[in-house]
């Protein structure tokens, strides 16, 4: 009942309507219902945007996920930062201005916002920084300050801010840690959740998805008291591995 | 093959079948799937309700909440409490005096009763309230008695009520409940799940999906023996946290 | 794809051809993806029948359970025990002669067997009975030995046998069991899974999705170290209840 | 919107386009959908392969596993090891050698490779083999060395392999643990995840379902202190059980 009814638009709308499953608007509303079966953005929580070019596609604020049409979108012109095209009921996203910050320090082309549980949970386990090594799924993650991606000897680092009242008093504090930290595909930002970016929508998605199986995965290897950095056969240690004396 | 046939109907009919997906009717319908996927309703737990103007549409009972129909919806003069449209086989909701308390109470425009196990998973870790504060999506829970929504650093209280035999005979409690705690959105049932309302059920929906991640979340924390308030940095005290002594 | 072919069909297989969305073959299709999604049956784990007067509708064995179409079904005479259908590649159920027994025993009209990860759990966490109290969602399991269902006070039992090498040789232990328990509602196999019945197979669905979220409870119940029976309020005495000493 | 469109092709492409639902290149569309929805191959992670007589599907590396087409697919020769269809854009899967030795040593008909976390923490967990008995899940696995399927009472075994830099480095000691363990079904490399394969894509399904069941639980047992091996009744010595004298 809620399919999106492809048709030819005029005018502003011309920018959100079209019949090719890959224009930015389908894959926004395609992601978003996607990331919602997930639980990373349920309760209107998270955020997602495409840039193409100098055009930034952004999903509304307070829409249900995996309901949102095309004509839902927000269109932002990146020079100018003026909107080309806004929806009619609903407001911009709060991540707004943290998406544009992305933009332009990580010259990334999509971004990612989740209230991903994992990424929380991994807040109020690690400090400053989440460290894992030695997993093969850090492949999918690119190194950014070089050509190519993470071998799964490297030590994946994702850095961990402090959250804000407001999420635009985010921006300096992730735009100060984009320049600390110019080799990272994502930011957690403690008890709220994670930002995950990537060259186009969908190395980000595959990004997100891969992190979010890291942080999924530390949060159970600490629950058996496995630590996620460290050398090879340190999961020994683990009272619950049978080669423990503890056992 | 249980897809609804949207049909014009004329008689008591016509107050529940419409080709408006976002008739109450249809969207009952759209939820009560969406949440037996999510696991809140299964085994013909749980309940819904809409109340358009003074139309109260009401999920009935023991219906298979992935399959029903808008022709198996009660519809109720709010004044009256009449039943303008009684469907064919089903009876009322045992939820139903338990909506109508809400919507007299609290002005909602919908209500939600699931049997999510993390609501009776928290009854089970709380004695007389759950609380929680310092987590991002404490902001999508609305405020009730002043305009806007929670900070992030509010603390969220949700009371916990003894359960009952009968499901109406919680009616007297939860209105006692209503009462003195009038900035609630949500209340949960000890043993047996949680109520949880809003202005319209889009704004229902949302604060059901956040209360519930917040439950989720909170069985999660306590599970790593990290307590849901408190400062920022309790977190450390855990023996799971990488910054423990007890490490 | 995959999507069944409705035609209508003379010889046998007009025993499970039509149209009709609620004839037991389409039903038991529709319940055994349904089933797959909830992850209850995977790896061809499992089983389902329902029985309508005389004739008992059977899934067969090794069969991809999201994938069956209604031609897959074995069809049989419960007074003669004769099959009237069967389909071109498939064997019968091992469950066959439990399903026979069940019907046999507590004049029920379809039969549930999955290998639930929670029951599975529940019978390496229990002795000879899983039990229950106090959680609402009992209510939604029939007394069987008198008219209407068990109160959230009243305790669930569920008795649990001993596996078998062969699925058919814990035929004597059920129907023992069945005789030493005329109320239950399921027979737990230690190892194994579980057995599910009920008047039609929409009751049977409903008690099923029932009894697997109280045992799913359970296991989450006992890892906080909560009893499932006793006074209420003893969920206090977990070290993880607020109120514990422990804490 | 992105639902393949099935269309008869000349060229290269009809060895990959048919309106056959079984033909391999649409099976492995249809089964990458089914197991992202099952988290096994998130992040692009894992692979599959199916061999039809001479003819060998894959998968290509670094697609979206649920938006997979079957014009994506790779058709090599398995004599020749000559690609007889390349897609347009997409890179060889780094499992192609690991799969064509596990067509070379088991002759396998289908090989499925996925980053299941379950398999994952089972290699965090277990030293150089993973072993269960006891339960009923087992039966799902074949014999191989001889005709039949596993006892439930039967020792299911599972090498574990340590991971290396690049995923055909893994290629010899795959082959040397294929030679060690003749009868294997499965392979677990260390943080990395399972290679599974069967006498077809089915099979291999079927058994990669029932193992990754079985992987599941084993944590599960683990984190209650439940040994997977030992005799019948070692749960009792669980601090978690209700008849330990610990609890």
């Amino acid at each position: 009942m809620s399919a999106p009814v492809i048709r030819k638009a005029s005018g502003p709308d011309s920018l959100v309507i079209s019949d090719d499953c890959n224009h930015p608007a389908n894959v926004i509303c395609e992601l978003c219902r996607l990331f919602f079966d997930k639980d990373w953005v349920t309760g209107t929580g998270g955020g997602m945007s495409i840039r193409q070019d100098n055009l930034v596609y952004l999903a509304p604020s307070g829409v249900q996920k995996e309901r949102m049409k095309p004509e839902n979108m927000f269109v932002m012109d990146l020079n100018t930062r003026d909107y080309l095209k806004t929806p009619d009921t609903y407001k911009p996203s709060a991540c707004t201005p943290l998406f544009l910050s992305i933009y332009n320090a990580a010259d990334a082309g999509a971004c990612i916002h989740t209230h991903s549980q994992s990424a929380v949970m991994v807040s109020l386990l690690y400090d400053k920084e989440f460290r894992i090594s030695n997993i093969e799924q850090i492949k999918a993650v690119p190194r950014i300050t070089e050509a190519g991606y993470l071998d799964n000897t490297d030590e994946l680092v994702i850095p961990i801010i402090e959250n804000t009242l407001q999420e635009e008093d985010l921006t300096p504090y992730l735009a100060k840690t984009l320049m600390e930290y110019p080799a990272a595909s994502a930011v957690i930002v403690r008890r709220h959740g994670i930002f995950v970016w990537g060259a186009n929508i969908w190395k980000a998605k595959i990004i997100n998805e891969a992190i979010d199986y890291l942080l999924e995965l530390a949060v159970k290897m600490r629950s058996f008291g496995i630590n996620t950095t460290g050398p090879l056969g340190i999961e020994k240690e683990s009272p619950y591995h049978e080669c423990s004396h503890h056992h």
